[in-house]
């Protein structure tokens, strides 16, 4: 079976789709009969769907362990190792590669420092360099990898598979790198915003009906608010959708890129704590290092968290300002889309987060600007900090094998609240 | 056929509504071979289905105008008479009835000022007469009525029909407005919020594919900003969403209800205007009235809009820099939901669009604020001052008419992004 590849193609569809959410969603394994209540497929359909998804090598029917007498019945199991995804996470400050198997599980995982891009060309040799090693080290053979997902800081251009210019990426303009990474890799290559990433994750783990309306607050090097509305992640016209980062929240702040004082972006961010810490003696100035470079900021980052988590009061004190802070522009977030859920993740909220999780949905929930007459239920990502780059790889998986009933409706553009195929415009 | 009332039961499927919208969507009609090319569904499907809109008098079959030889086709048309929906939208100053036809045109409407409720059953039974003054003057039997929409100020209790305690309606507290109005009128009863319901109206008359992802600034007593994503209504888990008055544009700005200094809702009221425009001596103290007083602040902001105008330099200042203030806001929700498009409209969007519509749209533009790497269209809506009460009734149709492929979707719960069925939660 190995090297065969699968064909995606012939899998897309929706009952296709339909079938195999069930059984993935079943880890102990689902009968012929039980995925035709669970769906509502015809017997017939669901027999015909099996026996693809078992030819495909994506799922293994085999005998349940015998009870009592009778001839056991046949249970259908996800087949993990029927295929692999490869997420790839752009951080300022570190690339993060995660491998996937069909259920979604992180079998491999390599992080590298992300080079300022003088030489675009050279990115994506490494780049494909890493993916080789991955897989190498996993002993997975690349037939069997079903795509290649980038998560990246936005804007991109998803059309094209550009990244445009990030403000944290500042040797970025306009790296055309889907194309280049399909050429270098020959995988299909996805391109998609951090934080919608980290919410097709958050979906893709999440058991059916659960977090399906929910805003994900992406804390990393950026300030992002992934959005899911109906159980899709909302992309926009131009799949550049969760930018939060100019929320006003703080008008004596500090300067903003944009030229206003106190955006959310820049109060909150990971460089700005830090430089605090220094002002405030949390900080010697050599443990700050150069605030300008996203790697040292990490390191020094995690020693404000530390601080903080060994009861300095400044540091205390700097980490609850900026989630009280953080908690004004959610509230902005909560009042529009009336989402009843914020799940928190990104690579810098685990160092946040002991005191964010006491601070935060409590200046949410009291906060004299919230409309929503609901309670709101504050959690976190199950992978906070791999959360973009095991997103960007369950993209793939995601753009395989998720159903989406809209692919039934004949006659319209295929567009759908959750998978937009406007055109993109430029300005 | 008057009297005998539609079944919107037996309609409400997803074939019926899809071959219904085809049909309301070519005005000079359509013939069964046609509908099967727009809509895929087979010639036999689409037979059955328009014998079944025929005989429930929502479209009228008959021999197209005879051209050269031949037997001329039969052509299908919406029979506009054969069902109607009354919307009501609650305004803190005015409440406007407006009644349309299948085919959505305004065929009636009544105006009244809003009484702040002290006494709830007056209001219900005041309500109920004008729907009953509403039918009587257009000569339209209550049997063809599909029912009645209603347009409130959030937030509301959608699961219940209760209007919560709307900022802008002092009196109205938990006011159980769904279940009294259909006891009243025994009419099926909806109730939306206002921003919410001027999206679904703007959705109803728009061409298929356009505008399908926007933010709806509605700009009324109240500050409001409905969106639409993938041709459906944003709602939120409990249909409060669009609530935008608490994004702070201004720090320096009039203090809110809310205790924060600048939030965009209260620095860009009518009233606040007003109170402006007396303080720059654009008008006197007895032009302003109360302003507590919604009617009151409804004429004065129309002297002010006027002096604008004219070209009255203080008058003109006043709304260009609500315009950039209202700019500031729209930049957080295209930011956020990176939508292509802004459609105005509102009650008193009319009085300030001359300013506004010059500014407003190149403030947002040129925000240095703004992410999304491409052009954002303003356009106003067909029917910016009643577009909540036509709206509230185009509800009424949307919801036994539109077609939403999620339906087929067997085995969910039924929720979608436009389309919530999450329960109500309460704090």
């Amino acid at each position: 079976m190995s090297g065969t590849g699968v064909n995606l193609g012939a899998l897309a569809e929706f009952n296709v789709a339909v079938v195999l959410d069930a059984i993935r969603r079943h880890p102990s394994g689902v009968t012929r009969t039980g995925i035709s209540a669970l769906t509502a497929l015809s017997g017939m359909t669901v027999s015909n769907v099996c026996r693809r998804l078992v030819e495909a090598g994506l799922v293994i029917e085999e005998a349940a362990p015998a009870r009592g007498r009778g001839k056991p019945p046949k249970i259908l199991t996800l087949n993990r190792n029927g295929g692999f995804a490869v997420g790839v996470h752009i951080d300022p400050a570190v690339i993060t590669y995660a491998l996937i198997d069909l259920s979604g599980r992180v079998r491999e995982r390599i992080r590298t420092a992300t080079p300022t891009v003088q030489d675009a060309e050279g990115v994506v040799r490494e780049m494909a360099a890493m993916l080789d090693a991955l897989l190498l080290t996993a002993e997975i053979d690349r037939g069997r990898v079903l795509g290649l997902g980038v998560a990246s800081p936005g804007p991109i251009d998803p059309q094209t598979g550009v990244v445009l210019n990030p403000p944290m990426l500042p040797g970025w303009h306009r790296v055309e790198l889907r194309s280049a990474l399909h050429l270098a890799t020959g995988l299909p290559v996805l391109i998609e915003k951090d934080a919608t990433a980290a919410v097709v994750s958050e979906l893709w783990f999440s058991e059916p009906g659960e977090r399906r309306n929910f805003a994900f607050l992406y804390y990393g090097t950026g300030f992002a608010t992934g959005v899911a509305l109906g159980g899709a992640a909302v992309r926009g016209v131009s799949s550049n959708a969760g930018d939060t980062a100019h929320i006003p929240v703080d008008p004596t702040g500090l300067m903003c890129d944009c030229g206003r004082r106190g955006c959310v972006g820049v109060v909150t961010a990971p460089r700005t704590l830090v430089a605090e810490a220094v002002r405030a003696g949390v900080l010697t100035e050599r443990q700050a290092g150069d605030t300008t470079d996203s790697l040292q900021v990490g390191s020094a980052f995690g020693l404000l968290a530390d601080a903080a988590d060994a009861g300095v009061p400044a540091a205390v004190e700097i980490l609850t300002v900026a989630s009280q802070q953080i908690a004004r522009a959610l509230v902005v977030v909560v009042n529009l889309l009336d989402v009843g859920e914020v799940v928190f993740g990104g690579p810098f909220w685990s160092r946040i987060a002991p005191v964010a999780r006491t601070v935060l949905p409590e200046a949410v929930r009291t906060d004299p600007g919230l409309v929503v007459p609901h309670g709101i239920r504050f959690s976190e990502s199950s992978i906070p900090g791999d959360v973009a780059a095991v997103g960007a790889a369950t993209l793939v998986l995601d753009n395989a094998f998720s159903p989406r009933p809209e692919a039934l409706r004949i006659g319209t553009t295929g567009e759908s609240a959750g998978r937009f195929s406007v055109p993109f415009s430029t300005p």
